[in-house]
């Protein structure tokens, strides 16, 4: 909203060259306000704000961009200014814009660092995408156990300028075994005479640097902790994730999800960002895979061309039939991949599911092919449709395929997540036209066997 | 991990009644790894844990758990218990829970509330569901802006204790007026001597007490603070929302867009907390309004019988047409959805996407049009389908009609969560099966038009 309402006035200021007033008018706005500012000037503004920024707001409002933004935007800056931000950053903020950039790239950027820097990104860098290890800052401060509340206060005056947060604090032996978490908060109310390691605060909970991102929203979900602190196998320390990383990983996780959820790669950037080409093959290859999967039901419908042909009104519920299976996984895989995301379901739940999605598919299909029968039924008596008046055979054969279509809807939108999961893939691979695809050609199947025995007499009388 | 560890311990140690051992046990345990105990715990166990627990604990474990565990628990508690935890839970968690509670029941707690706490609940209740007023606690500390930073320590060390957060402190007039934030950190860092309205902290961001939860996410996502001040139109502050409960919000409203987009209501629990009746309802009514759209498609292929009859191979294509409709139409949905959710997209941007999604929808479309016309051809050159010898105009006929297909698909499914947005309803609603439906129908129209064009002297031949 603020950038806005301040584009048009910044765009004027800079085309009257008045840098003072530039000056003046950034140095009242908050480092994020001014990102977004540059995403929405054109790029030859967004080069003399950013020059015009000192060079501490320079790094502050690097950090707000989007990384897409800071890609294109580090390549145009001078090796100093580069140099500059680079050693500013906090080491998280850096390994996520390490990661987006080419390997190659990322070298020539980590010989522009520090050697302290360095040390600390490649340390980032050791553990694998997607892994807490990946995503923590060592910027924490950490004390002994045995000094008192007041002397404790007193070095994080000393050392805590610059940390990514001092929120809580952490109690650590001299080999650096991490023993308890106190919050700031705590600390100020305690008596100062207190040794630290006696403040009384909650049980110490931590992430092992190999844990998947997915358990570490969950363990911030359940602590309601400002940070919490990543620890190696023996309960070493090796730094703390904070509440922002969490929130951007639980948005990004749910963005990916919705993404293929409706069948399609995760595009990994806003809608705007993402180029025509990049969005063309990330819905292309989907799209087309789903294609082949459902030219297989123009195998099955060519199989069962001699009923259509001696039974045309067979063909007029072909849509309505494979759609309704369609539907009914659909819903089930949506609801199935959300839970696992959210450890509210584990794979050890799947014959519970099972069990609990054909009851489902029972109940539903049986209330779908209600409607169903109704319908055609209705439309026989109203004189709608005529139905070569065989309309009670035609309603009976749509209410026990539904039944069977939407029970084999249900089952397989079900079992799709846990069966990636087992196997080592993203539950969420199953999406929703996925499961749709996979039911169509069963869908047809059942249709026309169930079709078969109910108007067998039909079938072979006409031919 | 921790639950399922202890289970089998903590039920034998009850079977011993051996409550000396328990309380020690659940002494050493953090409130959410009891709350979790609690619910993997038979019911009638779940109880002695609970009246063993100190009051204040029971409180926290109370607070920890589900609000569906809750709704359960405090009717079976005894009218001292309820009154206890209701009056130490924070007031944001108890409006939470006063919120899936029937409103009769509401007024009946309400009234165990002490005449101070019931102000805060009243006060909070007073904001629509779904806004910032509605889940802010007024548990923070306020000070004013003249005196010195040792000063303020040492007010925060009398009145801080119980407060939700310390983390952030909020500079206010003696009116009330928010005029900074500052953050417990920085304050401890500050030169004793400083007046706190001169420590040099960052602009101040602050969100109306009517501001849709939305937009409460998105300033979290953009000013990475712990806490963010709620005030009304005149800037006074109300209370503060903090970032665990962002958290919160962000992936239930990630979870109803999924459930939504999956094609049935928001469950508002987790899958095994929801009744198989709830969830037959939930499920059921969507589906039958699909169901109901998709009985179009019957009537749609009622219509063109007569093309159906004189070229049977027609009604091969077409689960294949109207499915790669329905994909990419789910595609493109899901896609802008989320966009729009997370306010990466805008109203005002509808024009640009329906640009773009055009363009996409005609590349896509071209792209499956000539897998499918490969694919004929090809299955007819090699013998095996014969297509009545017309396989050249029924490839044509299925490229030309998955264009036109595609391109509707994507345009429909990427302007329908703009136009819900535009009459005030959730774009969510634009769900999946959703697209696919009204895209079948429409797609039956597209492909038969086209067929009833290029087979003209096809059919009237035949008949």
């Amino acid at each position: 909203m603020i950038g806005s309402l301040l584009q048009a006035d910044f765009e004027e200021i800079i085309r009257d060259k008045d840098w003072d007033t530039l000056r003046d008018a950034l140095s009242e706005l908050d480092p994020s306000d001014i990102a977004e500012l540059l995403i929405e000037l054109p790029t030859d503004i967004e080069g003399i704000i950013f020059r015009i920024l000192p060079r501490d707001r320079a790094t502050e409002v690097f950090e707000h961009l989007p990384v897409e933004y800071q890609k294109s935007l580090v390549v145009s800056l001078s090796l100093g200014q580069m140099q500059q931000i680079l050693n500013e950053m906090t080491p998280d903020d850096r390994t996520r814009l390490f990661e987006e950039l080419p390997a190659e790239t990322v070298r020539t950027m980590l010989e522009t660092l520090s050697p302290e820097e360095l040390q600390t990104a490649r340390q980032l860098l050791g553990y694998p995408e997607g892994t807490a290890g990946r995503y923590m800052t060592p910027e924490y401060v950490a004390l002994p156990p045995d000094i008192t509340a007041a002397e404790a206060l007193a070095r994080i005056r000393r050392t805590g300028r610059g940390k990514e947060t001092l929120n809580i604090v952490y109690i650590v032996t001299d080999k650096g075994k991490l023993l308890e978490d106190l919050r700031l908060g705590t600390l100020v109310l305690a008596e100062p005479e207190t040794m630290i390691g006696d403040i009384e605060e909650r049980a110490p909970v931590s992430i092992p640097a190999s844990a998947p991102v997915g358990d570490v929203i969950a363990s911030f979900e359940r602590y309601d902790r400002a940070a919490l602190p990543v620890v190696d196998k023996d309960g070493m320390i090796l730094g703390i994730v904070t509440h922002d990383d969490v929130l951007e990983f639980a948005e990004e996780r749910a963005t990916k999800e919705i993404q293929k959820l409706g069948g399609s790669e995760a595009l990994d950037a806003a809608y705007r960002d993402v180029s025509f080409r990049s969005m063309f093959k990330k819905r292309a290859v989907w799209l087309a895979v789903l294609f082949l999967g459902e030219t297989l039901t123009a195998s099955a419908m060519g199989r069962y061309e001699h009923a259509i042909v001696s039974v045309p009104m067979l063909s007029l519920f072909v849509p309505l039939i494979i759609s309704s299976g369609g539907n009914s996984g659909s819903q089930a895989t949506s609801i199935i991949i959300r839970s696992i995301a959210l450890q509210e379901l584990r794979l050890r739940d799947w014959a519970y599911v099972m069990r609990r999605e054909l009851l489902s598919g029972l109940a539903l299909g049986a209330f779908l092919g209600l409607i169903g029968a109704i319908r055609i039924i209705l439309w026989y008596q109203l004189g709608l449709q005529s139905y070569d008046d065989h309309a009670y055979f035609m309603a009976v054969t749509v209410w026990i395929s539904l039944i069977g279509v939407v029970m084999f809807g249900t089952l397989a939108g079900s079992m799709l997540p846990f069966i990636l999961r087992r196997v080592g893939l993203d539950p969420a691979t199953a999406s929703a036209p996925f499961v749709a695809t996979l039911v169509d050609v069963t869908g047809l199947v059942i249709y026309f066997s169930i079709a078969s025995v109910l108007m067998y007499e039909l079938m072979h009388r006409r031919i």
